[in-house]
């Protein structure tokens, strides 16, 4: 390792990465930002970001965030044609952020390894708002060297870093078991606070004292509220969870694990992004309740 | 109304309604424990409180609080052949603990009104230790006579009450939302930590983690260390979610309300029950998770 200031990569710069990319400017690391929209990369420019492409810089990268959306695209930026790993100094790091596999975090990590490479598997947690501030949760394994390596990016990018093990996969683990209950709990919440409606129960009503009760979770609480006021921007999309419940079926059923609530939750995912409501806000997933019940919720149309 | 100090009856001694009766006698009330177990009246008796039937004392009531484990046990104690409605005095009020159907809450506010007997629709949260401690939440609906009729054994018992409306209905019906989360939740919880061993992840791991993040819930924090310790010393039965999510599913079901998520959480619960597990702690619905996935959980025998 050298002992200079190092030199980050950060992929993906959408709601998630765009955040951590400024969380590491302004933390004082130079930091090169890549994605297909051009216009995210100029933007991160011009608040003290670089851009270049991985040819141009990837061999003077010490640190490689990689915060795409899936999988496939993590294995693209990486492994592709024109992907990074090939390019990388031996030693240096890849942070993954994607909501992937437990087995694919191995994979990668083996296959990082081939190359003399360092691999963090290191989902995260928080939301775009904590993306921005720097204080996100990481839920990360992978070898000490990788830990040291990334310190610098995970010092800027985060306020709690859950060291889960010693090798890739304990912190994929952890990312689908709370996107696993993320989902449920945010589908239990429009289930809940619908039936309500059909009780004769404002939403808001529902929001506020079950809020108080032995009945709450945190995305009851978060999304509670988007429900009552019928705001649906999306803060985090439908969609995301047809892809990340998605993934906890896959996993799921890879073990032989019987999941039926998982189950259910993405069926009404599943139907909220077949009805259109895919980049909706998650708590969208109300519509489907509501549709179903032949119910009115606040502010909407339907 | 009368202005000197209320004598109050509480039917019902169990794990709510002692640590209820005790409150009330704590604060200094004249309180008549009531329950076909002799030794639970004896109990309170021993510390302040006092005995005699209904035909003894029923006349005498300010205040019956009704704390019985459901609507056809509350009808017994209220309109059986013994039942206690036909001793209260004019303007005496029945507080009325248990959780019931909003259909059940208003057909008894109606039968008690017909005998000008006040009714508050009461479900309570908080478990026994809030009961003991008489720090309770009451969901409750009733009259403003009601309200003010019950104000001085709700002060005792309760550290909350949210008030809902001016008839019974509204206070079960949050209180079968509350319960719908509730058991969604427990059954996720169980879920999720199960999933985890799968994955290799400890269930302290999950418990310790997931408590951070955004996939917590109440359950999840108060139940997820009883399957991480493997200690199911019953704070709340299977049984009572068995219950509760059934009076759920009735009343979704007669409002024609599709309800996947309970339905998939008491179908849980209802397997724990009739593999034997019904009277330990709800969070023993893991057991059947653990059982369908051929998984080990700790400190079981299974």
């Amino acid at each position: 390792m050298k002992d200079s200031a190092p030199i980050i990569g950060i992929v993906g710069l959408g709601s998630m990465g765009g955040g951590m990319a400024r969380s590491l400017v302004r933390a004082g690391l130079v930091t090169h930002g890549f994605d297909v929209d051009e216009s995210r990369v100029a933007a991160l420019c011009a608040e003290g970001g670089h851009g270049g492409s991985f040819e141009e810089v990837g061999r003077s990268l010490d640190i490689a965030v990689i915060v795409v959306v899936n999988a496939a695209q993590t294995e693209t930026v990486l492994f592709g044609d024109s992907g990074l790993a090939r390019l990388l100094r031996k030693g240096a790091v890849v942070i993954s952020c994607a909501t992937v596999s437990p087995d694919f975090a191995r994979q990668t990590e083996a296959r990082c390894a081939e190359l003399e490479i360092l691999y963090l598997d290191a989902p995260i947690s928080g939301g775009s708002v904590k993306a921005a501030q720097g204080t996100l949760s990481v839920m990360a394994s992978g070898s000490v060297a990788a830990f040291d390596a990334a310190q610098p990016a995970l010092d800027a990018m985060s306020e709690t870093v859950f060291r889960l093990g010693d090798r890739a996969g304990a912190g994929s683990a952890l990312k689908v078991i709370n996107q696993m209950l993320a989902g449920v709990h945010i589908a239990a919440a429009a289930e809940a606070i619908t039936f309500g409606i059909s009780q004769g129960v404002d939403p808001s009503t529902t929001v506020e004292v079950i809020s108080k009760c032995a009945g709450s979770s945190w995305m009851f609480e978060n999304r509670g509220p988007h429900i009552a006021n019928g705001d649906y921007t999306p803060h985090s999309a439908v969609d995301i969870f047809v892809k990340d419940l998605g993934i906890v079926s896959d996993v799921a059923r890879a073990a032989k694990f019987p999941a039926p609530l998982a189950a259910a939750a993405l069926q009404q995912f599943l139907a909220a992004s077949a009805s259109g409501h895919g980049r909706e806000d998650d708590s969208a997933v109300a519509k489907i309740y509501a549709r179903n019940a032949g119910i009115k919720l606040p502010n909407t149309e339907d």
